[in-house]
């Protein structure tokens, strides 16, 4: 269970307030890379972890963590929005930037929310929670975790190049360090795990014999001409021994391996046209009179 | 642009068909780790690739050869769905598997689609595009790719696990087979890039003299107590170098570095309740009078 | 403005209640099929309506009529789950007809309306209003009108065929009849207007002389031997006069008419791996050097 | 800033793993009476608050407390789901409570979560969060909360209904509990401010005099014979005083008060089709002939 | 089933026109706030009312009165965008105003709908059906309508300020004097019904005496030090009688009441890592060993 | 399964950049007018055919030109978002325009894509699969597909109109060419199999006599007054043959045919308000009592 403290977990600190950037800090609270998808992707790996228990403890340390994140992009929001413009005739009136904040501002931010946050991006998409991974297997879901960590730290690297407020980057450059930490310690329970050598392919546990092995270390290319792009020749995935240390890539300029599909005709319920179920016929009588 | 050959990737067929079977196959095509997420995936990151040419050469060879992965996981999805029920009365007269066919399987497959795939989940949810991750910074799109082809590894192995189709172990085991190299492939980028010493933190290329370093390679804990789990002391992530040997891995017992935030009061524009400004009103006299 | 009477368009009555069923009836109210679309689609066409206002009043009476039809529905939802299990022991306490209506309901049936409709599809995904055509041209507005009545006659049809409830069947052939007529009402006005020779393409107002003409009645094959599939040559799009007789219809095996696109590196500021601007400079580099 | 537990908030125990009974669970953790909603939404209104500062402080800690209560569900589906089946073969040969239990069981919960939870509703629709109610209207925002209490509360009582596991019956005696409190606890706000008389309408910050104070306290029938329900005639909402004190009920039958709308025919570019055009002139002429 | 009159419920007027209004009022029709929902949500409460009759009938008198509110709006909103930019070229040739124009409008009101109104919000994300609460339970849908309306009229008001246009705040003094009396309506219900005495909890037709009484009135706090806000002390939900006068208010810091959840390791067919396995080999021989 | 040619399918080329239209090219990539559904569409429908063999040809064919056709416009996207304001500072400093890019274009170009295109729609709305229409019946696709490709062409020449770039007009002018063919196309089909003669009503193996044919060639007013408005009287619709020559096109003005429905009360365990149960007492009393 869970306990907070009314104090922020870093100083936040809005010297110029921007509606456009408020709308922009959004993306790092309800995008795909933002601070509700790792908080959430966390907790749900915590408290479905099926052991080792260590993972467990270590996941939920890291998604209580995220929650003080988020709290501080939404007090972040929040200080932008202040003196935000809320009537269209004070805008008119006012030279052209206060206009272009009206344009450029996410209307949701005053109509339905009063000048705070949302759980949205800065197109004002909601936060879904299908981009929350938990796949019950660690290496799959250290990957994932890394990955978010990634997206993260570069969507709050253009948001820190972004604005020229001297808070705001104080702030960002608090949140680019966690996430430096965080890709850190994901990838580190890999490396604990043997590195990719014991851990791929993921999952390790799926015995490679059952695999149609002759694929299993070759490049496809898909060229029309069945050619194989020359810069593409030499590289550390079409030559060499694969990262697992357990075959040699190669490459297969790809063709098809299996026939035209044939699906039966449907059922008479399932109401195609007519002329469907005729031309099943005509073919069924082709068949019988060669 | 591209091009097309009626016949299939790898041969599919389906010995028993089962339209159960048929609805967990749906994961595989729309589910967020299946096939069309990877294949418009590698798509956009090649057609937003601004350099190295090379990677976008990479890029699209493989997103065509998904092109071809959908094709047989649809294909295969029809196959089952052959001899699905299409009637009540029929599911009523036959056994009681014939009844929990009707409850089991996607009622879409018959009602929307007359007995073909779709592109959802297994629990009929349409595919979204907000799972496509191209973020324009190669590090980061190599790690959300290997991400995409451990879960669709780890759940390919366990739709193998689910059937007792040798069809449709024989097409699974070539699909694993693809699994395997897509993650040897994306990982060996980052290899030839120089490997995680050289390509993390991702962005690589935002100075980290720039983020608050004192907490760039610090685990945080969060528990109430201030304790720190003892199964998480002397881990790979919480103490030596850090993996991109530009830091040492330390514990920092989390604790509020800012103070409570305080927002202004809103406009009289957003309306909210009266009191609200009352109680602001009352505290100013508070602060007045002591 | 609009007006309501407390009885019904026409009856629904339910012999044998079965709440399996009733998850089925779900696709025809919240479904892409189904009536809360082209009753919000017909209304939204109906209210942007920018002339002639002969079709604003068309569109008005029938979207009003399309109330009805969800109310049908619904209630024919609702006295199918009348009996519906909802207790676990129950269930299992009966026999496996019961246990298997527990499995195969859609439980927030009970879980979520107490035994009612919702406005959701039959794998219980909400109705979302992007499925809402209404474009302000009516040749485009009508052809997606007919299409959204075949697609539901299509899916009255097949629940038609799952159902033996003679009551269920009743209201169906209504529904059925409906969807009949509506097909013919919104192509008929496409008739009115002169049809297809006189409104494709779509929109007839934009000058075809602005488009590239040579490509306007050209059927573009994309096999990769270039070849055309016999199956397709002397077809009523490959060949004589095009349907709005303003072009030869033709075959062109497609080929790339353009060249490899040259994205430019992008600005610092989007982060990029370094590496990737090595890469550039490599290759400029190379380009002064030869 | 937050903290965390390894125990749980109250003991969580399943006697009889039922897949079935996970799936409904799903509805209290993704749905949108379940946990994750109320846990946002009070932590949005926190991080929103502008004053005053007690309902923040409110706000807060039952937004933490709420957690808690997600990780005590996700852990009785993780619980429920041990011994689900996991192949088809298993099923069919076992019983058909097996099979029935393979259809009815949400397939992605060992598809995509190997047995585990995840934030989806128990149709497997993922939790979005539009469904965070945050406007900065304190009374508004009490409201809502107090339905989502409302409706979360009927849930866990249907669940409780369907389960006869003694230890999920315990589990949600506490729940309920909860939500007793919390509507107890979110009505009490509106009361401590003064009532409905006082908080009535929201915003009470909106002058009525720039509302149209004809139609305030009017019941609007929509007949379409301009009749009055019967049963509608002396209710508390259509005579008497309103509960504001500020008005009495009154019944006004419907009628239009505004004319049929008439809207400019659409620019050239906007691409309506001719005749949408030539209607267009057509009614210029008739209005110049007369 | 259902009527229409072609004339609008109440004038609509635009002296102005602007686009970026235009899109604002969106929110109020595809807005979680808007009419859209309200709509539906009144319809499928009466649609799926299980008794007493009376509330079927006043359910359906208002459902029927909201689509005439949509009307407006849509009608509003086309009338807004009658000379809104459809060409880039003009916009740069005048001044900065039509620029910003172009820029903040949405710009599928001009791409996708020919300057018509669109079922979608503020920010342009379609309105989707899980917004529509209907639970079966009087009391908890009343709350839910409430709600609606208290958010509603909240939004409108927002509107009223944004705008300095005489016909839409016209326009809106209707619209906000109908939420007014919406909002009393709905909760004349419960007082109908007996008030919050009789009401609370909802539902309040679950024994209390099976929830677990002893939290049913104890306000949770969640301060990491244990202690109590001190502005939270004395409050209405704090101390004294509850609401429903079933319970005495009081305070509980909270602490885990329960244990740490253990789950069992997944079946290997669930194929997390080998490693989570050896884990759990280790955790077995600790316990033989001790 | 399918291959690619790096080349583009038609020049791309962008004299002047502006991220405003790149804003508005993503409708043709991820709106519902857009790309990738067409393509998708077509993929599904070629997949998922069950005869005749000649209609699967035909789709793959389109299907994947489509691909093509996205990767053009991706590509301009790309080329229009180069030179994009990446900083506010540079924005403030320069003329207006560049501030109003700021605020017109869409955020998550910069900040999720590092300047490329994505799978959303104008307004940042991810493309959703649900909008694929692929039902098993070839008239019903032919249709969904002819509208797919009208609302493309409207879109494409509404794209047209707004920019002055003449690279994009080149470009659009080679997208409308194909647009107006592949209308040619599907209801070319529908003409190859008999016209609307033949192939309405969609599904046509539906045998008419089941349907309540009283009803299936009325067009059904529904003013309130019973009147139907002049304007429609003498229309194609509402009198002589209907287009599939099997019925007399009539006028009915609409009115119930059915009752009012009654639901019977919900079981305890759905827990209504006790107060909806004891009206249901209250109506059993009276039933007896008479």
């Amino acid at each position: 269970m869970y306990y907070c403290d009314s104090r922020l977990q870093y100083p936040v600190r809005v010297d110029k307030p921007s509606p456009i950037f408020a709308k922009m800090l959004q993306q790092a609270i309800g995008g795909i890379e933002g601070e509700i998808r790792v908080c959430l992707q966390y907790f749900f790996q915590a408290w479905g972890s099926r052991g080792p228990k260590k993972y467990r403890d270590m996941l939920l340390q890291t998604a209580t963590e995220e929650i003080g994140h988020i709290e501080m992009l939404a007090t972040a929001v929040a200080l932008n929005l202040e003196g935000a413009p809320v009537s269209m005739q004070d805008a008119a009136a006012k030279d052209g930037a206060v206009y272009a904040a009206l344009g450029g501002m996410d209307p949701r931010h005053f109509l339905s929310a009063g000048l705070a946050a949302m759980p949205v991006n800065s197109d004002g998409v909601p936060f879904d929670c299908s981009h929350v991974y938990a796949s019950g297997n660690i290496a799959g879901d250290m990957l994932a975790n890394a990955t978010a960590e990634a997206t993260g730290r570069t969507l709050a690297c253009r948001l820190y190049e972004m604005t020229d407020d001297l808070g705001m980057k104080d702030m960002l450059s608090f949140l680019i360090a966690r996430d430096t930490m965080h890709q850190q310690q994901w990838l580190a329970v890999i490396e604990e795990l043997g590195g990719f050598r014991e851990q791929l392919p993921v999952p390790n546990s799926f015995p490679q014999s059952k695999e149609l092995q002759e694929y299993s270390y070759a490049y496809f290319t898909s060229q029309v001409d069945g050619s194989v792009p020359a810069d593409l020749q030499g590289s550390r995935f079409t030559e060499g021994s694969s990262l697992d240390g357990k075959g040699q890539y190669s490459i297969f300029p790809n063709r098809p391996l299996g026939q035209e599909p044939k699906l039966a005709p449907g059922p008479k319920e399932a109401h195609a046209q007519t002329e469907q179920e005729i031309g099943l016929i005509a073919k069924v009588k082709q068949a019988i009179v060669g």
